[in-house]
């Protein structure tokens, strides 16, 4: 018998319990021993759970059983997300996780503690909810060298942008009624404004890399600005407008940036719609390889913790690539520095005699639209300047 | 210093031994070791390789030399791969291959030989090249009960089919200009008639069931029948033609088959265009996961090998759940018991007075094309005989 915990009784946290019970035989036969939840640390009780009588609510009897090899955190935050897990790992548990922000924000020390102590520290539902991408970059992409993550990585701008898209409605009006329905926070600034996003390409970018990159190295712009007219512009491209969170490798440099994008329909994640997630990795040797599914939602992201249970238990992730982060962000290359190519609108159509400064950098897509670029952000100020006027709407398209 | 083997050193072989050079320091990272190619065994002469000195002519040298601690087989075929394999395994070494056909149809016996000797059987490369689905769903997903595969799991035909439709040209000359560019074989039927799907589905559901299904139990339908008018008739029903190899499992019951079906644009699967494959997998929990990647092709396929290499030699893959396949398809529902909806075409208009016979059943497109279901084959049979004549054209609908 093996025995668990799980801190933070939330919806995933509680999803664990019931995948637990309801899969019982299949993580049986892949840990090769049954596997008990012993504890629940959460402020609250659950009198009417099954699980009720395991309710504990301080982190010190999961700390000093030493019958517990495993601990599931899913308080998320930092804090005290944070501390419990450096308790856990020096106490010789594995922990593993769904808790993004405290992986981009203390990955490394709790990774080169876990090591210290020879325990795992595992993190497969911190992006992607139930998508399998992490231990996918660490054995299937071992023995390669990734050079480019694209991703959609949060399903409540991505539900927000295909309804926006599809009804030709505003972004105000179909977050208030993400919001009635549940799928938006009622502040959605996480969501909207790529902080979410912004944490999974941060942890996305430490496997890939090695290096845990601050968050304030890494340009996230938000999505509340796109406009119906913005989603027909983008039609107008051959896409979709998308919030994108994009990594570029090389050279031990790396580029790291959140922003919408107009995607175009040539690309797979062009594609994705609703609340679905979906992460594009590059090799040289495989190009482009896509993971698909829910990125978010109790039983997704459950299953994703299930799975690195098994994963620990089972002996298996003590012998896979054991990723090691380094914080520090002296090798992220100025956001001011990438050379993209725009989509623009004005408000008004661009007068005949100003349109010689646009001819040699846009492609005219009506008299108010144009595609600009490749250049930097500077270049663009300057072109503005040049021109005398600024656009309403700057939108990156993916190439 | 791990010491390994190449047998069969064509396309794929011959990338596998450029790729162990080529990223030998992230290989050796992830085995905790050197990785050195000590022989390659093949027919022919490779004077001009680097690698020409460590060719052999016979299995025997590979077999009795004790430092060869894992052998990759890309020789392709069924024989002798099953021979050797099994003779590599009983010699307690660990083998990984690309090749289906040989996983297909004899992975119960090699698998159980592998457990038997204390090493491992894996075939990542066996289905969808570099995507990494075979890991992942012995990994990530074995906590979890897979319900339903769908897959494009062969890119000669997805090329095919992506350029009769973008160009509106007809079966035949696509295959001619594929063969042309060596994107199809001279003789495609291994392609074309579904029979490679097949082999790729048989490996899928034998990993979700534990049961490897004889072919002759697998039903597979040529897409050499589909023309430019069904390409014009699955843009009607919203949707484009895929070769797609399926697996519905519930109750111990498994339908598998390979056929031409019409994925409708909401799916996924229906934006995956040229050579690229993409394999759907859907579990209770999970919901649809779908893996996109590059299907075929030197380094993708070697990438997939080399993955293999580094689990074996990590120790990891001697930890992972190890599938085992019991042979046998009593299990498998007959296929005319399924229950499909059809998109048919007739050669004429139907005359208004037999109409009525399909009021029930079928949704008109026009007066020469219905959408029909959802019934089995002798219903869909009877159906003709009622109405007295035969659609030239029967494509299913994937739902």
């Amino acid at each position: 018998m093996k025995y668990i915990a799980i801190i933070g009784f939330g919806v995933v946290g509680g999803g664990i319990a019931a995948v637990l019970e309801e899969n019982k035989a299949a993580i049986s036969a892949a840990v090769g021993d049954a596997v008990e939840l012993k504890y629940i640390l959460d402020l609250r009780e659950f009198p009417d759970s099954p699980w009720g009588d395991r309710v504990v609510h301080t982190i010190d009897p999961i700390v000093n059983d030493p019958d517990v090899a495993l601990v599931c955190e899913t308080m998320g935050g930092s804090h005290p997300a944070f501390e419990y897990t450096m308790q856990l790992l020096e106490a010789g548990k594995s922990v593993v996780t769904s808790n993004k922000e405290v992986v981009a924000n203390f990955g490394d020390r709790m990774l080169a503690c876990a090591a210290e102590h020879g325990v795992n520290y595992l993190f497969e539902a911190s992006v992607g909810g139930g998508i399998p991408v992490i231990r996918s970059m660490l054995t299937s992409l071992a023995g390669d060298n990734i050079s480019r993550i694209d991703g959609i990585l949060n399903g409540t701008t991505n539900y927000i942008l295909t309804r926006m898209r599809d009804e030709g409605s505003d972004y105000a009006d179909v977050l208030a009624d993400a919001q009635k329905l549940g799928y938006a926070e009622k502040d959605p600034s996480a969501d909207v404004d790529g902080i979410d996003a912004q944490r999974k390409i941060i942890i996305l970018t430490a496997l890939a890399t090695g290096k845990l990159v601050p968050a304030d190295k890494v340009y996230a712009e938000t999505m509340r600005t796109i406009s119906a007219e913005d989603m027909a512009g983008a039609k107008k491209c051959g896409g979709a407008v998308k919030l994108i969170g994009s990594a570029r490798i090389s050279d031990g440099e790396v580029a790291l940036f959140v922003a919408p994008r107009i995607v175009p329909d040539t690309c797979q994640l062009s594609h994705i719609d609703d609340v679905y997630n979906g992460i594009s990795v590059t090799t040289p040797l495989l190009g482009d390889v896509l993971y698909y599914g829910r990125g978010a939602g109790r039983f997704p992201t459950a299953s994703a913790v299930v799975a690195d249970v098994c994963a620990v238990l089972s002996g298996a992730a003590m012998k896979e690539k054991r990723p090691v982060f380094a914080a520090g962000g002296d090798h992220v290359v100025d956001f001011d520095e990438i050379r993209f190519t725009y989509y623009v609108r004005f408000a008004d159509a661009v007068p005949m005699e100003k349109l010689s400064a646009l001819a040699d950098v846009a492609e005219k897509l009506d008299e108010k639209e144009f595609v600009v670029g490749k250049m930097g952000r500077r270049a663009l100020a300057d072109l503005w300047e040049k021109l005398g006027t600024m656009p309403v709407s700057i939108i990156r398209i993916l190439e």
